[in-house]
């Protein structure tokens, strides 16, 4: 485990299962420190909103003033169900990104700190793909600090 | 105009705003009532959470239980900011989507009723056909109501 790295949280439903395996697999072989927050099975059936919640509260609601890098996985099938959950809480910030452009696009202006994922639409490629970007790109601040401010 | 169909709200960033335009024409000519909430020029830098809470108040916080169907639009360069601006109210589930497949799922499984574009990842075409696969689905309810009721 690299200590310089942030710790990554990461969540999904039934339909997330297999990818979140698989990321979560990526992610400790490049050296993060990866908190699963399940679910644990791909066959039993689980609502996307108890495990959105149960991530988004391992997020520190002072985070962005406290500048700590706390950053979230959040996948269900399409993702858009697991991000309506996660954006319902003020501290979180979730882009559901299905490319590489858009996941550059949420941390840099947006200052996203959870990326939703639709597994039924990405296969395991492109969403390492898409992961390490959003891991790699920093807030632009700016013109978007503003915006960024009044969505909290 | 046809009293038939649900009105539409729209809005937009300057981002946003020339297919904002290219929507709403498409859905006055096929006879929705369409209440623009702005922005009005692609010229002038606005603030996306702006945008997304002028439309999100138009939509009555009561409209699932009453089964009313009123539905937005919201568009931004990349449709994230303003989906989390959006999802921050309890009576909006917006979907940010870029095809008709997850279009087709928002409705039917998440009883979606925003629909979130991002200008630069698509295009007049492939938007409009999202547009109306998000306005021709009805919410499929069964198991997905109670993930629904989890939301609000």
């Amino acid at each position: 485990m690299d200590k310089s790295l942030p710790k990554i949280i990461i969540a999904c439903d039934h339909a997330g299962y297999n990818l979140k395996e698989y990321l979560k697999s990526q992610l400790l072989a490049l050296g993060y420190n990866v908190d699963d927050c399940g679910c644990e099975s791909a066959d039993i059936s689980v609502d996307y909103p108890d495990y959105a919640n149960i991530a988004c509260k391992k997020i520190n609601p002072y985070s962005q003033q406290l500048f700590l890098e706390e950053l979230a996985i959040l996948i269900c099938g399409s993702g858009i169900g697991i991000s309506i959950s996660a954006n319902r809480n003020k501290h979180i910030r979730a882009a559901l990104c299905g490319n590489i452009k858009t996941a550059k696009l949420a941390r840099a202006h947006n200052n996203a700190n959870v990326l939703c994922l639709g597994a039924r639409f990405i296969n395991n490629k492109k969403s390492l793909a898409i992961l390490k970007v959003f891991l790699q790109t920093k807030f632009e601040g700016g013109r978007h600090e503003a915006r960024v401010a009044k969505l909290s």
